[in-house]
């Protein structure tokens, strides 16, 4: 029993059997694909919208800021970084968090108002959640603080080739349930952080009858943007994000409740949001990292430009799902027996195990689903995350397994105190 | 030491040894889908072929015998089940065993002459396998031993509709290579024999661009292709087969080589083919069976009625990569740490690790790979082969692990002693 008294962790438990039946009860559909100006809630021409928590202009460093900036110069919002630079100290180009626009950001996490954003409807609950689009296999992106001809090219080409193409297919179909991908796709050795591999062939399998009938109706770019869904281990991610995101916020503002709701990460912070704890971010340090790097990388590389895909482990998946994906070692380091050692401590720090999410290896046990802080602070055991890594220079330079501090975790707690006092 | 002497041991190690080589180097390439007479070496009309050691007709008994007077019906030899047993207890349909026609069976393993078939060609070695379609997810086929409207009216829509725009979308593509995709779908939750999902998949994602280009030509049943390949566990498994086909017989007539290059089973044996040993057949009594039925069968209705998807277990899969498919609980049972066990069991009777088909929980091991009579008897642990079960009424009942029994194996290295005396 903790301080607070009886009556308070009563409360607390009925509120985080709220946040957890909510978690899973979500049913997460993809439904259409729009510019994210058409899409997303307060955007604007001017803004442009980034990983974490928002900071002032001026506290954005490194790889994050160079992606917004190089954010502003894809949109034609300035002619040249210098001139970037002055319209977003000028607040004239607004920066802004991606959660507060019902969407989350991948690493550095740019959205301009022209780029297509996957639009995944929650149907239980009637919210909805958005992420934009992988940029594709090359590791120089913008969402790694890389802006140049080459990533302007490959952005245009999602936005004029890619995503086009899906979007008609997708509301060819009449939107398309998620849920049944993600649960088939933990049976094919995906977690649906770092490895979206059969999500992303059972996405495309889904398309199929309308991908066929675009081609009969003559459309020639079809084979591209199946091309862009199955080059490798990352297509579906934005899908998993956006309908982690859509089942994430159904289980926020849960009074009470002391289930985390949101992670995010900034170029200065590792942030949390609390169900019960309204919509302001706790912060920590940045997660410890343990990186598998692509040859010629070394660690003193290692950056941090954001991160919001952290919104996986959210609701069960990603590094909660590890021992669904034993290929990830391949990409991102460790070994068999430390992912099942992993995955199996996170029960101790989840409300339940996930109805839908399930586990071949553990005899299809559900992943661990919903993150009590006080369970963290009471274990000592911190939620791991599987990460895509940042190179210092821009681009990525390798994957791996990043641990949550314990800091902001007693953060949390503390401001779970303060707003319910025992 | 074995009463053989050094000389002989030297000599069987070598050859084993080129064996393994050659079962690791088969590059399996799906070059076309033709009909069975156009096909198979030795096919005429009037012949079909069943699994196992051909028998005298008199000695077909079940399901095995029922499954070829269905296959004389649907391919028009007799005008009912009468006529039908008269012509082959004539003689004038001929009945005889797969592998002697370049082919393997799926169970009973039928095939007449109009029935589709895959033609893997082995590109390091030159030689030629085949296997004839799944016939669908209703579990009343014709393999399984039932004969009747229904079952005719899904084989003729292979014949029709499926095995046509297969046809057309690989001879497009110039050849489909087989090992890429048997590689992957391991790390994606296969083992290449009862659990088949990835494989399909990713054979569909090859497809994709000539299928969209069939429909661009307007085919209209493009998508009916698609959702037959896609419609379970079980499609790829006839690739394969026909892949194990053409990567065993590469392996086999290796003088000196106690390797196993064949495993089949009819509606009376267990039987195997050594690859020094020639084409002669070692029978041995019916595997040991532990299944998980399908709901309202019970064990007293299992029954033989042939098969020789057990090929791959012969080049590694399947029961020899268990540890890559901890799915397939849910549809044959076990636990996964029992197919961990029994997968780390079969490296001790085989000769080496498959160089191409790793197992992602066992750290990218590669699986063990070339089945030695001699390992088998010196430690008593004999092969293991995932398996479909048929049941007494025809059709197919559940699914599980079948062990071989010891006796074929005593039998099998008794024959090696006669044919290479110390």
């Amino acid at each position: 029993m903790t301080a607070m008294g009886k009556g308070g962790e009563a409360l607390r438990a009925r509120a985080n059997q709220e946040a957890f039946r909510r978690l899973n009860e979500s049913e997460p559909v993809l439904v259409d694909i729009l510019p994210a100006i058409e899409a997303l809630p307060g955007m604007t021409r001017e803004t442009i919208l980034t990983s974490g928590p928002a900071l002032p202009w001026k506290d954005y460093i490194g790889g994050q800021r160079d992606a917004i900036i190089g954010g502003a110069l894809f949109e034609g919002l300035a002619p040249d970084r210098a001139g970037a630079e002055r319209r977003l100290a000028a607040g004239e180009i607004k920066v802004d968090g991606c959660h507060a626009h019902a969407c989350v950001g991948s690493l550095a996490g740019i959205y301009t108002a022209s780029m297509p954003v996957f639009v995944v409807r929650n149907d239980t609950f009637g919210n909805v959640g958005h992420c934009n689009f992988y940029e594709g296999t090359n590791p120089r992106r913008l969402n790694y603080g890389v802006y140049d001809e080459g990533v302007r090219e490959r952005l245009l080409y999602v936005n004029n080739v890619v995503a086009p193409v899906l979007r008609d297919a997708v509301r060819a179909a009449g939107g398309i349930p998620l849920k049944p991908i993600i649960k088939r796709a933990l049976h094919l050795g995906d977690e649906l952080h770092s490895r979206n591999t059969a999500a992303s062939l059972l996405l495309t399998r889904e398309l199929v009858p309308h991908l066929l009938a675009l081609a009969r109706g003559g459309r020639a770019d079809v084979e591209e943007a199946v091309a862009a869904m199955t080059a490798d281990h990352y297509f579906f991610l934005r899908l998993s994000m956006a309908a982690g995101k859509a089942t994430a916020d159904a289980a926020h503002g849960i009074e009470g409740s002391s289930v985390v709701s949101a992670i995010a990460i900034n170029c200065r912070a590792f942030a949390m949001r609390i169900s019960g704890l309204g919509d302001a971010w706790i912060n920590g340090p940045h997660p410890t990292v343990q990186a598998k790097l692509f040859d010629g990388h070394t660690e003193d590389e290692i950056t941090w430009m954001g991160g919001e895909s952290t919104i996986t482990e959210t609701i069960g998946l990603g590094g909660f799902a590890q021992a669904a994906a034993f290929p990830l070692q391949a990409y991102q380091g460790g070994s068999p027996e430390a992912m099942v050692e992993r995955n199996l401590s996170l029960y101790k720090i989840t409300v339940g195990e996930n109805k839908d999410y399930q586990i071949p290896f553990l005899r299809y046990r559900g992943t661990p689903t919903g993150i009590d802080i006080f369970k963290v602070l009471e274990t000592g055991i911190v939620p791991v995350m599987d990460a895509g890594i940042a190179g210092r220079d821009g681009g990525q330079i390798g994957a791996g397994v990043v641990s949550a501090s314990l800091d902001c975790f007693v953060s949390a707690v503390q401001a779970y105190r303060e707003r319910y006092p025992a």
